[in-house]
């Protein structure tokens, strides 16, 4: 498969084809509770039900059935201090080929050990984008690898936007959809395929505030980067890809911050009514609901939960109580 | 509707008709590693997503659709500490009436608020069951309200056996069911639907060893009730009656117990690969295939997850930790 620059609808449904086998048509869920509390008729789509534990199966799917098997010969790698890689060691052993996934040195043992669960093998590096990149490619070069970005590629991108293909068969009146943006590749390909077969959606990406690069990007019209993220949502603290931020700027309608202290309300309210767990960043858009920051009254809403990989041992409100100086942001 | 003695698949299926528009239609999940580690295929009907968390909605609604509009006039009495409590409260609302729920003074400060975020009436008694049995009595003396008993009810099995339709429908061919026992009323309504429906498959209930009334009763012959049935899993401390009794005798095939120390493993296990947070009373059947005292090899086999409503600040494995002595097992 070549890599173009762009992702349409049929490349999102060939990927939906594709990786029908390997992924799970997660569950739409409702909450008389939540509809009640928000005054709109909510459709939760709770991708941390897929096998991985959150919607990365589906990217990490596409790229590794896109490749012929001569591309696989070495192997794949990927950088990732969440679920990404766990994803890709997951659908490279599905695809019986070796993944190397780069980490940070400071990644959690609940993360490195998810991703060695699934077979990959860790390299771990310095805990900067930069030094995760150098680490990534340097292992390509040595091995002839096949890197698998997690965002910046349009295998991903429109493997994430199967989600969406399975949410509007399951619920295809929508008036909006809520999405959390960290990179912009689960954006980007839901985007994309929802302005294609359901126009007047209106497609929300929500950031917490302390990573708030997709907005500043959106309202000034030029890719933005925060020079260091500042949030719980550690799956939020990516930043837009010239390719995810050209795609989000044609097919999503508008960015919306929300507020650190919302999220993890929000993690417990999702707990509380839908019995789902989610993490800290899966409970963003969700956030956008409780700050009642958008006229949603009457709407028939969709949320993307995108993962549910939470460390019941580290509960960020737990997380959050330890003497005020112990640490910067947890990761 | 006449409250007869015993259930069967007509009653059942009456239920479901009943209750179709009120319930959800939980999913059934699966997971590469659970099979590969359990050797065999296993499918997971997930309750704890029901709009209250636990497939005590069956039996509540069932009750309350089955009631004529005269006999709920005077509103709805039960006696629980748990899931049927908030069921029989939610229930209610959504039939317009009054419920009454008699709990035991030391009932946990969740418990309490689930009940009462349903509307509930909560009326607190002494931690015995003569003492809630009592307090229920004379308030239905009192006030001429309806009791639903938590299990002792053939509307409230009828209730719950509409699980095993779905189930079947979900996935027709089952060698195994795995489920929990506790009173008896799940166990009843679902081995009822499953013979008459799919012979072949063995129902298999699970206790803790320390609650081990079901598997006294069924060995002997003889109903058999714990003085002080002694388990962390307090979903499953009810005794059985004379009625789910009787109904397990006919058509359960088996009872087995798992120890108490197989309970927070199992808990943690299918959080782990499955991403759904069950109660610990939850993970009593898949206790028992991870003491792998069964011969599930190459078998198909469905585990009934009963519910999901966790105290996240309570998890068990952190009260476990509380020094040696400090209290006898959790409520």
């Amino acid at each position: 498969m070549t890599v173009t620059m762009e992702v349409c609808l049929d490349d999102v449904r060939a990927a939906h084809e594709r990786i029908r086998a390997w992924i799970r048509r997660t569950p739409v869920l409702t909450s008389e509770r939540l509809d009640t509390e928000s005054g709109a008729s909510l459709y939760f789509k709770c991708e941390g039900l897929q096998e991985i534990g959150a919607f990365k199966a589906r990217g990490a799917s596409n790229a590794l059935l896109s490749l012929a098997p001569a591309a696989l010969a070495a192997g794949v790698v990927t950088h990732s201090s969440g679920n990404h890689g766990a994803a890709v060691a997951w659908a490279a052993r599905k695809r019986g080929v070796a993944a190397r996934i780069v980490m940070p040195r400071n990644s959690s043992r609940a993360k490195l050990e998810a991703v060695r669960s699934f077979g990959g093998e860790v390299v771990l590096c310095e805990p900067t984008q930069k030094a995760r990149e150098a680490a990534a490619a340097e292992l390509v070069a040595r091995t002839g690898a096949e890197f698998i970005h997690p965002y910046d590629d349009p295998r991903v991108i429109a493997g994430q936007g199967t989600l969406a293909l399975e949410l509007l068969e399951q619920q295809p009146r929508l008036d909006v959809l809520l999405l959390p943006v960290g990179g912009g590749g689960l954006a980007s390909g839901i985007a994309v395929a929802v302005k294609a077969l359901s126009p007047d959606t209106r497609v929300i990406g929500v950031e917490p505030a302390g990573a708030d690069d997709a907005k500043r990007s959106f309202d000034s019209g030029v890719l933005t980067t925060l020079a260091q993220p500042n949030t719980q949502a550690d799956g939020l603290r990516a930043a837009l890809s010239e390719r995810t931020f050209r795609l989000m700027r044609r097919y999503v309608d508008e960015v919306v911050t929300v507020s650190e202290e919302s999220l993890v309300p929000a993690m417990r309210a999702l707990w509380r009514s839908l019995h789902v767990l989610v993490e800290i960043s899966s409970a963003v858009p969700y956030a956008a609901l409780l700050e009642r920051q958008l006229s949603l009254s009457g709407k028939r809403v969709a949320v993307v939960l995108t993962g549910g990989n939470v460390d019941l041992d580290a509960l960020p409100w737990v997380v959050a109580t330890t003497p005020a100086g112990a640490s910067s942001p947890p990761r």
